[in-house]
């Protein structure tokens, strides 16, 4: 099953949902179709299961956007460069960002997941759209750094250790949560 | 031609190199597949005839990179913006950002362009190790705010006007250029 997953997203996120088909991936996964329709029932299901994020990975983020404030944009870019550097669940998050760029379905699963992970990371104090705005450029420099880093692959971004990429990105998140925004 | 080149960045984004054939693009664009085979001769030219940037572009992006040091992050950031938000030019520029997240051809077309037209916007007093770093980290931001706000439509960052998105992320970009970096 674990074979069949890997191998639909890497499908679904190099050819899109309609360049994607059961039997090409029961194929290339090297197992019975059957076996594929088995577990998953219909093509929409098996983007479904693809999208879902590591397993702990919302309560992991939900954990991290609630530490203190004063360190969170560093806390928040260390754990997603955690989970990018390990290649179980780099495939994952890979699949997600690469599939939401062609695949509404999974454009809207990405930003369902933003909003409800991210937005906690903003104070409360402000109102909801300032604290959605925040979020977002905070969101776009983690996804603009995975995108660099690991897909690009740019160097010398790419060959940095994780404390220095930390240093180097964690106040540029701090800024979006918590720093002056210009009005 | 012109609707050749569209289809084709279409189908190399969305389906990458090996999910693209000539005769499809040539289908899709309803020409005669000769006609395709006569511009483009095989399918690598027709990629690096996807990939060539907007005519004017690297031009542009090379005089906004040594406009004066105090503005230009903020200027980067519009230059990218005005690109991304005219349909003509961001299609083009959405599938070269999309190609290179799986196709290797692609990848190196996009670091070449990063190298060449972003390293010149670091200040020159730098290494080239320290410059390369800062223009990736801009590169980055940059890279981060095109795919929220245009790819994934990430709202409320999708919704405002230039001026306002230029005034929220031209700053962060120009401390990747000149302000301190951590040690």
């Amino acid at each position: 099953m674990e074979r069949i997953l890997a191998t639909a997203r890497a499908s679904f996120a190099e050819h899109g949902f309609a360049g994607t088909s059961m039997r090409a991936v029961a194929l290339e996964a090297e197992v019975d179709p059957r076996l594929v329709a088995y577990y998953f029932r219909d093509k929409n299901t098996l983007l479904d299961a693809c999208l879902q994020p590591p397993d702990g990975y919302l309560e992991r983020v939900d954990q991290v956007v609630h530490g203190p404030m004063r360190t969170r944009g560093s806390a928040m870019v260390r754990n997603m460069l955690t989970y990018w550097e390990d290649p179980q669940t780099s495939s994952i998050l890979r699949g997600i960002v690469l599939t939401a760029a062609h695949d509404d379905v999974a454009r809207e699963r990405l930003t369902a997941i933003y909003r409800t992970a991210m937005i906690g990371a903003v104070a409360d104090g402000l109102d909801d759209q300032q604290r959605l705005l925040r979020a977002g450029l905070a969101a776009a420099v983690i996804i603009g750094l995975c995108m660099t880093r690991y897909v690009y692959e740019l160097e010398p971004l790419a060959g940095l250790d994780i404390d220095t990429v930390v240093k180097l990105v964690g106040p540029t998140v701090q800024r979006c949560l918590s720093g002056r925004l210009p009005t």
